[in-house]
C-alpha cells in the first residue's frame, strides 16, 4: 500500500510499505477513508523523538473495516468505524474503570495516514458509526479519535464544573476541542490562551468567552486579573511544554487541579508549589475509546464542530506540504484525503 | 513565658522568651493546654531547614482562650478551643472553596509547645469545644490540630471511596491518621505500609486490613499482588521524600490520585510515568480548619481514637526529652503537657 513515511528530520515522503495484515484473531485492518495530522507527529518530525527511517507515521483514521480476525464479533467488513489511536480491549480492570489508554492489551494506529492500517483489540477498540453520514461531518468525526477526546480528557481531568471558570493553556488543536469540552460542560467562563488571530476566533466561536493574548508571567497576571485575583477552577494543560506547564499551576486557584494531556516535553512539575497552593495534578493519555459513547452524538446532532479546526485539506499523496504547513504554523490542523 | 526554642542542630531547650499578645485587633492568644512534636518539627531539629537560634517551635496546641484582639467577636476568655497549626480567616475566595490552609490572611501557630500562643484571625482559625471533656480526649483532640486533620486531608485528596481499596505510604502519626480516615470513609481493603511492629498494630486498630513490611521495589511488588496486579484505587502519600513519592505513584492503578500531605524534600514527580499510566497527584498542607465540623463529633462521640497515636507523654519541661524520642525513633508521638 501507500503510506506516509518518516525517513529523518523533516524528511516525510509517501511511498509504498508493505500491507497491513490480520496478525492476532482480535485483529482487524481497516481501509482509510479519512486521515489527519497531529501536532505530536511533529515531535517526530522535528527529530525531537527518534527516527527509524522509513517509519510510518499517523496515528488518526476513519476508516471502512476491511478483514477481521476470527475472534472479532461486532465487526464485519463494511463497518464505517472510528479508531480511537489508542488500542484497547475494553474488557480488562483498567477499560472498565474507564483508563482505556492503559489497557495491557492495546497498542496504536501505527500507519493511519496511509492507505489501510491496523487495529488490535478491534472489538473493544473500535467504534461504529452507523448509517451513511454526510462527508461534511467526516472532519468531526476523525477528530474524535485524538484531539477531540484528548481536549475532553484535560476537561474531565481538570474538573470542569457547571457555573465554574476554565483556563486552556495551548490554542493547538487539542487546546480549541478542550474549549468545546469546557463549554459542553457547562463552565461559564472559559479563558483561551492564545496569541494567533484565526485561533482566537476559532476559540471564541467554540465557546471561550475571554482571549489572552500575552504568554509567561505577562499572560499569567492577565488570567489572574480575569479571574479576581484568584486563579481559575480548572485548567486544561494542552501543549506539555515546561513554560505551558508552569503558566498552568501558576492560573489555577488553590484546590483546583491541572487536567494535562500533552505529551510532557522537558517538564519540571513544581511539586514545591502544588503543595503549598494544593493545585493538583491529573490527566495522561486520553483513554479515548470511554468517551466516543458521548462524544458521537453530539457530534451527529451538530451540536459541537470539532472538524473545524482542520484548515487545510490535502489529498494524502501531498502529506509532506501537510507537515510542513504544521511545521510553520500556517495551518492548525490538516486533514487527508486518500 | 516558658517556651520550646530550637538554638542549633538538635539543641531544644525549654526557656523564658517573651510573652505573645494580641497584635492585630483579630488575634487571640490561648493558654496552652495540650501540645505534642510533630514529625515535621524534626525537619527543624535535624538542620533540615533552617535555625534562627532561639527560635520557638511547635504548632500544635489545644488551648484557652486568654485574650482576644477588638474584632475578635466569636471567643471569649474561658474558651477552650482547637488551634489549626495553619490559620485562616474562613471568609476569603480559598476559604469558602475549602482551601484555608491557602488563605492570604492567615499564618502558623508558631509557640505551641510553650505557655502561651497567639492566633491569628482568631474568629476564623479557632473552634471551639463545648463543654467540659475528659482528660483522656485531650490527645484526640489535640491530633485534631494537625495530624489528623492531615491523615484526612490525605484519604479526601486521594479520593478513598467505599469499597475501595487505599494503600498508606507512611506510618508515622499522619499515616497512622490516613488509616483512620480511609477506614470512616468505608475502604474495604487498607493496606499500611509499615516496618514497625508496634506501628503495624497500631494500624490494625486503626482499619488497616493489610501489613506490608518491605519497602521499595519489594515493597511495590507485594502491594501490586495484594491488589491483583491492577494497584490501589487511592493513595495516600504520607511521607514526603522521594522513595515514599515513587511508592506511591507506583502502587497507585491508573486514573487514581496520589493525596500527599507530607511536605515535600527531595522529591522529582514522574511526570512522564503520571502522564502514561494516568496517575494524578493532589493534597498539600491541609486546611485545617475546614475538617473539624466533621472530625471533632467523631472524636467526642468515639468513633475515632486518634489520641492512641500518642505512645509517650512529658511534661513540657522535658520537651527535649520528646524530641530525642522521636529523633530516634523510640516514640511515634510525644505529648507534652504544661
Amino acid at each position: 500500500m501507500l503510506a506516509t513515511t518518516l525517513h529523518g528530520l523533516k524528511d516525510i515522503r509517501f511511498t509504498e510499505v508493505a500491507d497491513p495484515v490480520v496478525e492476532a484473531p482480535t485483529d482487524a485492518v481497516v481501509k482509510v477513508v479519512a486521515s489527519c495530522i497531529c501536532g505530536s507527529d511533529l515531535w517526530n518530525y522535528r527529530g525531537e523523538n527518534k527516527i527509524k527511517p522509513g517509519m510510518t507515521i499517523g496515528h488518526e483514521c476513519l476508516g471502512v473495516v476491511e478483514e477481521v480476525g476470527s475472534a472479532v464479533a461486532s465487526f464485519r467488513p463494511g463497518d464505517l468505524v472510528i479508531v480511537p489511536f489508542v488500542h484497547c480491549d475494553n474488557t480488562c480492570p483498567h477499560c472498565r474503570a474507564g483508563m482505556q489508554s492503559v489497557c495491557p492489551n492495546g497498542g496504536f494506529t501505527l500507519s493511519g495516514q496511509a492507505e489501510y492500517a491496523r487495529v488490535n483489540q478491534a472489538d473493544g477498540t473500535l467504534y461504529k458509526i452507523d448509517g451513511e453520514p454526510s462527508p461534511e461531518l467526516l472532519p468531526s468525526l476523525l477528530s474524535l479519535t485524538d484531539v477531540m477526546a484528548t481536549g475532553w480528557h484535560a476537561a474531565v481531568s481538570s474538573g470542569v464544573r457547571a457555573g465554574g471558570t476554565a483556563v486552556v493553556v495551548g490554542d493547538g488543536a487539542v487546546g480549541l476541542c478542550g474549549v468545546i469540552a469546557a463549554s459542553v460542560m457547562g463552565a461559564e467562563r472559559i479563558i483561551a490562551m492564545s496569541r494567533h488571530a484565526d485561533r482566537q476566533q476559532l476559540a471564541r466561536a467554540f465557546g471561550a468567552t475571554h482571549i489572552v493574548e500575552t504568554r509567561g508571567a505577562e499572560g499569567e497576571a492577565e488570567v489572574l486579573e480575569l479571574t479576581d485575583g484568584i486563579g481559575a477552577d480548572a485548567v486544561l494543560e494542552c501543549v506539555g511544554t515546561g513554560q505551558s506547564m508552569e503558566t498552568a499551576f501558576t492560573v489555577a486557584r488553590p484546590g483546583a487541579t491541572v487536567g494535562f494531556v500533552g505529551a510532557p516535553h522537558g517538564v519540571t512539575l513544581p511539586v514545591r508549589q502544588m503543595f503549598v497552593r494544593n493545585v493538583g495534578l491529573a490527566g495522561g493519555m486520553a483513554p479515548v475509546r470511554r468517551y466516543l459513547p458521548d462524544l458521537l452524538p453530539l457530534v451527529l446532532d451538530g451540536r459541537i464542530e470539532p472538524g473545524r479546526v482542520f484548515d487545510k485539506t490535502l489529498p494524502m499523496s501531498s502529506v509532506a506540504e501537510g507537515y510542513r504547513a504544521m511545521d510553520e504554523r500556517t495551518a492548525i490542523k490538516v486533514f487527508l484525503q486518500p
